[in-house]
């Protein structure tokens, strides 16, 4: 099978396309062919609905191409899910999103779930999109390490540190028994972050949203299955 | 006062401007200036998620360009209410949308409403944005008259028709006591749908949510009030 | 336009009902008459279920009269909006409380709004309003600055103290984006309120419900709108 | 033990409380000793929430009187509970209504149950009191026989037909399990109504709310239990 | 009338079965009688999910035994309400758990009740029972003295003091106005959790589940009514 | 990867273990060995709660086994998750169930789904799940074919034909636009019944709710994942 992963926003350096390819074929199954496209044009990074909006056409054309280039699911690279429900109104291939799919392993695997993302201000996004996806009963919360996307990478010791933190606080306070990493810049650090938690005695499943993306679309591709075509705009 | 109008399509032909223009004059107070933007990129109507999408760069370019040129308001002509929450983030001045404002107003003098929209399609659209306004659960239910967006105004007797016959349908069979029209093209059709339903002996009040959109902008600016600034874009 | 102002109180001192119409008076527009009555047999301020309980016929009796004194709509002037939807059944005239229209914009300008009212023992009619309302999902809590209503002009620097100590609480620990005034009693202290939080740089609305109902009268006037007449008493 | 039935309107006929009373004593157990008062002053039934708030300060003035006459525990006599919440904010003595004890009585022994009442205008007042008590996700519909209160006496045949009828409707369209008298007027006919259901093979509960009203005010004193005193009006 | 209690565990000593029974007595009114039973097999505790599970098939042939011994009522002595719904399935006699009585009781005479149970593991139980019978709206919080079932009895005064501690928790961070003992071995101390909390001025009913739901089957059958039969198994 | 699936019945013949078996091989992939087990003791078939209770302790007791057997996961053939938070209490390796599996990926793919099952008298148990899982929110209804399972091979033409049936009433009736198919006895039918429904032009998926099970095993081993032991039973 042939998966499109989308990066919704316009990378600021050449390499960084190949860095985010490599992280998704260490994830997916031997028999499945991976691609990678990101914007030509919107914003740098996805913090607040205004970013997610100004991505949107970029993201909704990449995927009516990759439909047209006979890939067979589009995995759209961001916890925003920018354009998810957009796009599934006009292609046939399944269309999946690194925030749905890590809100519903998430809740399907615990009691209720809390994500941890970079800064408060994209809060207002995750937790609606919870709602409207049909998760916020089981959202326990949405809490940040205060760290924007494009740094995400300078201090990788800080950001555990801090996701540990936060993970602790989502389960003592909030009553998490999962946690999400919310943010696909977090792709990799969900192990050192259960390893944090159990340390402390926290035994939970911590979830890397991008990897619950790539088994969503196998699945779906597996299974034969794709979103459902009663609203679409044919 | 001075509010501007951003209606989130390109315009067909020039002097739809001016129309919508006329009509939101006759409905905003003597000493309310109005002017009005249409988008330049863009789709034609919006009656998806997709179409929704595709117009949000744009209305977000509109409003922070009627910011700089020191409107009181701005006010997006569309029930689906395209970019609303994403321009609260970046602009100071209140930015209002017609399908929030007639909702609300709607909830307000009732119990349940119902909004009458253009497509099936669009249904989608304005469920979620009740969930995400947190109207939902006095929304009775979303029906549509089956005419696309460019066909209102072709045959103005069978829209409204079909108007009546569905609120009265809502109301009987959904439950609603309120009724709400679901496109800013159906503006100017309240009356008409009201009478309609009082001859049936069915006593509620139809929204216009053009109506409800400038009368909620007017009160804000009155009251110096605008949306939070708690998770904006700084 | 005329609208009515009912005071569903007896008031203690004479010269209240004139400082109250005055600050109507400061609010509504240039085009709008305002009366104001209080009721002749009732409690002296409302606090409770039960003190709601008793002011409800009086409130009755002054709107029905309202009505046919032809004002054009009625304001019941407590934020717990006695009588609010029993008169909603008996005069065709618009009915708005200060409760419902600053909760309700509250809801429609931020995520969700926090309540701070005077007693702790008047919250559960704040909460079941909220709930019978339809805006309890936006309700992040009610909290009191515990000062009675009749002695809230008593210490005005010590009631701003606490309504900014307990919305700042109600930012911080319950998640609120917006402020409401929870009295009618609190009437001109919101920018104080606002102009506190921005020095903690908390940068959230702060409603007052007063002006919120008078904005919420006007508008419906304006739009020869009225309460759904579909479950009345004929 | 002693309870106090409130009759929360004034009875056109003085026979009429002797009939009620009689009605009380054929439940309660031998060990319960029943007195009854009506008001003095209010409507002469309760058809609305106008009706109800015009029997609240009758109704809170007998509760208070009960109190001080040394009975165990008040019943208001009513579906719709007037001033159930504000009375139980006066007295330390169980309060006790028809609506809310006949509603989680319901909520107790099926998944859904339905309210039959009189006339659709009261609907709201049921509606709204089973949210503000929590039964409102178990609630399936409230449906009418549409027989004012005064006429319920004149036809008691085509009542139970009615009934018969709406409670079938309810269970076959609305999903009820479980059907509740809405009425304190309807006392008597539950039998009568489950035997026609049963004829349809309609194998559901019939409530009557007196009776269930008297079985919770037993409770509550036999286990030294009133309502909890934490919001209370001291 | 005669009421049979399951004890839906596998006792250690003979003797615990007679103390609970006369615990049973001394709540139950003059004219029940009450018999006893527990398991032959299942497990020696309820204090998980697991446990729960165990238990059924022994609480189902238990109350189906009794039902052929003519016995007018079941009762199952556990908070987890083992079995309860499916009991309800396959005997027409009325199956009252302990669980459910005292969480429907505490809804019927509070705004919104915590529980306060043995071990954090039993949590989940307890909080999804009351989703499933409709009370989670008014569940402020499940909290735990962590003392598990076994060692109950060891240090009464320990748990007597953890049961406050845990209460004042719940009034003052929850929001609870109501408590309810968490398990049916905690029966008989209600009244001295109910005296501390006085102590501390906190005014708040302590319900003790076991004399709910005797309360509450007493009732049933007085009242000739039991569970509803609409999709019961026949 | 090896998976245990366990058959929560005692079945009839021997021969229906390997055809079991063998429709589970024809849908994991090629590097998953599958075993199977069925119940030595418990009900013949799962059609209501009562069954399910009889069928937890045998179930519990061959997941156990599989976890010393060093299966990868387990998963449970019946579409009513029989002891699946039970199960997950107590072992380590990920426990699916087909419920729970079929109904959060049709929540995936779409805006409400529906179940269409064996006989209404399992509604209850669906129902209930739903809502404890968190995805009733996205649950348009649950219907059945009134087939019981043991008869659900006999006429495998009338199965799809009422299948098809109640799946058009679902989505129009209902609003669903996601079908699942509420039984594992159906497993192998989705694409008959999706051809029917596009056949009336209805576009929506159909979900057989076993693949959706082995889908969502393999998922979380690939991933390393299994349940939260937050509240474990140590």
């Amino acid at each position: 099978m042939k998966l499109k992963v989308i990066v919704p926003v316009v990378l600021q350096r050449k390499d960084f396309k190949e860095e985010i390819l490599k992280g998704y074929k260490s994830i997916s199954r031997s028999d499945v062919e991976m691609d990678i496209v990101s914007l030509d044009q919107g914003p740098e990074s996805i913090e607040s609905k205004y970013d997610e909006a100004l991505s949107q056409p970029g993201v909704l054309e990449k995927i009516q191409e990759a439909e047209k280039q006979s890939f067979d699911a589009c995995l759209i690279d961001c916890f925003g899910d920018p354009a998810l429900y957009a796009a599934r109104e006009v292609v046939h291939i399944p269309v999946v999103g690194a925030g749905q799919s890590g809100m519903f392993l998430a809740a399907m695997i615990g009691r209720r779930f809390s994500v941890i993302t970079v800064l408060d201000r994209i809060i207002p996004l995750i937790e609606d999109n919870a709602q409207v996806y049909g998760v916020s009963s089981k959202l326990a919360s949405v809490r940040s390490v205060d760290i924007p996307v494009l740094d995400l990478k300078k201090d990788r010791d800080l950001l555990i540190q801090r996701l540990i933190k936060q993970a602790e606080l989502a389960i003592k306070e909030d009553g998490a028994d999962v946690i999400v990493l919310g943010c696909t810049g977090m792709a990799g650090l969900a192990g050192a972050v259960k390893e944090g938690l159990y340390k402390k005695e926290l035994k939970v499943p911590v979830i890397d949203p991008v990897k619950a993306a790539v088994k969503f679309a196998e699945s779906l591709v597996d299974l034969g299955l794709s979103q459902s075509w009663r609203y679409a705009n044919p």
